[in-house]
């Protein structure tokens, strides 16, 4: 695929890409301590919800490695568990990874077990991601127009990303199709990463400005939309970067599928809607970089798309659709 | 209102606010000839369909001073005013200028005339900004939250604006309200121009990225939407920035009223619907500047808003509501 990884974690030392450089430097973040990690995080040089799960999972691990004692290791995994947490309150990934190595570390208060743990998240993920590529495929359609939003990709992920995933594995296969990609303001992770590991795996890619999506569907130019989440509830609302709302409204509006591609850990039924999450409002600065003109800035990081927009959710384990509640707790249903 | 005009036109000589280097910059540019007017059109220094329309005429009536006999004249109202339209080929307006001070010259080959023609043209534009801004201003009611898109404000056109004359005689009537505006990519016209001239009138301002309205919709925290227009076809469907036909499905699907303001100038009876009407599209730079992938970019500068979607135009005749065809007509006959 020809995609740098996002997270490298090799002979005990974690590094990550630095997604806030990309494209025009490809460069790796030494990560040797929770105040990097969660700098990383909070800072989006790490993002992407399973990704941030999987750093986030490693960094526990590096971490009690130098915290000398069982003491030690239950401090680093309940406070510096809770600083990652704390980084993004948004995604779901988050803090299901943080209590796996907590619960992991209750039973085994030793480093090699966390780093196992983690290396099995990690693990398990890309096998998800592949799973949700199978399950998904079948969407894209010899010479299909997909639209995407942001980075579902591998960069947000593992090797082939969630919403790419039926992409990357259509591609491989010899099926053409093309892909518009959103530019996704205020940080333009879909022109910055999502373009740019499309284009890098040889995918044919257009990149639109947000607005455009409306008069690409009037024209008939989108026959399918897939997009990532940062959670999705129990009700089967899903939380998804700013943005995804707009384009599952125009999707319902112009008879389009709208999909979104959903790992196991990003599944929250522990929350029953997409109202009772916390939204990650950010800085104004963000928006008004560069050419604004000085005046307040409103910079939601997420919205919520109902239920009802949702065409179906594709997961490792299956396509969820309507109604999705029912249809995700039959998927997800522990076995 | 302390906004800088966009044309400013003193003893014959024509000088246009360069509209690319705002906020940052508040310069003038000299217009001393039909291709520096050209240039300023097409790169957008000055915009805005009332304004390009307005500094086309004046342009004219510069260049049939330099232009010798009636001829000569004859000659730039031809190929000047060629040049000109081509420029943008999308705003009703440009052709409409240029038409009138082809009418005028064809009458009375003098530049004297031509720039009386050129400043009725803009004595006009002004009034009809007034009157556009009495018949809206009973939608804004006291605290609304009021969205809008690109810049349809005293900039693109010359006092009040378009889709800012309801705000800015609500404001200087001590109505209170508030105004989302998107910042507008690729361009930013939100972000730059329509956000600084309400914050420089002392309007209470937020600026959002375009595909924030959405999430604010479904929060009940927009109760109106007003855009301007480029070209508001027999049919009543509008072509306005990109962008704009976004915002209408959003406005439907949320049950927010949905208005275009638009002058005499902007309607076009001679075009049947907006699938009749060229759609400018820009260089895939405007897109990719800056941190984006290098990948190739659709970038169609308008898009075409059907009537349906429309609830009403706010016309400086009064307000055409549905069936807007033959409101319209109504209004803009010949009386």
């Amino acid at each position: 695929m020809n995609v740098p990884p996002a997270i490298r974690w090799s002979e005990g030392r974690l590094t990550l890409l630095d997604q806030r450089r990309l494209p025009a430097v490809v460069d790796y973040l030494d990560i040797p301590d929770i105040p990097s990690a969660v700098d990383a995080i909070g800072s989006l040089a790490v993002r992407g919800a399973p990704a941030i799960g999987i750093a986030a999972a490693y960094a526990l691990a590096v971490a009690a490695r130098d915290a000398g004692d069982s003491a030690g290791i239950a401090g680093v995994l309940r406070d510096g568990g809770d600083a990652l947490i704390a980084a993004r309150p948004t995604a779901v990934n988050l803090r299901w990874a943080v209590e796996r190595l907590r619960i992991r570390g209750a039973a085994e208060p030793d480093p090699a077990a966390l780093a196992a743990e983690a290396e099995a998240i990690h693990r398990e993920d890309a096998a998800q991601c592949r799973a949700i590529g199978e399950h998904g495929r079948r969407l894209i359609t010899p010479n299909a127009n997909v639209l995407t939003h942001c980075n579902a990709g591998a960069l947000a992920v593992s090797e082939l990303g969630t919403a790419t995933a039926p992409l990357y594995l259509n591609h491989d296969a010899g099926i053409p199709f093309h892909v518009y990609v959103d530019e996704t303001r205020p940080l333009l992770q879909g022109a910055r990463l999502t373009a740019w590991e499309l284009d890098r795996a040889g995918i044919d890619v257009t990149l639109v400005c947000d607005s455009v999506p409306a008069s690409l569907m009037a024209a008939g130019r989108i026959d399918l939309v897939i997009v990532g989440t940062d959670r999705v509830t129990r009700n089967g609302d899903v939380v998804n970067k700013v943005g995804t709302l707009n384009l599952a409204v125009l999707a319902r509006h112009f008879g389009v599928p709208f999909y979104v591609a959903c790992p196991a850990s990003t599944y929250d039924p522990d929350t029953a809607t997409g109202n009772d999450v916390t939204i990650e409002q950010r800085s104004d600065d963000e928006v008004r970089r560069g050419e604004s003109a000085a005046v307040p800035a409103y910079n939601p990081a997420f919205d919520v798309t109902p239920a009802r927009l949702v065409t179906g959710i594709i997961t490792d384990r299956g396509i969820a659709e309507a109604p999705l509640e029912s249809a995700l707790e039959d998927l997800f249903r522990e076995s």
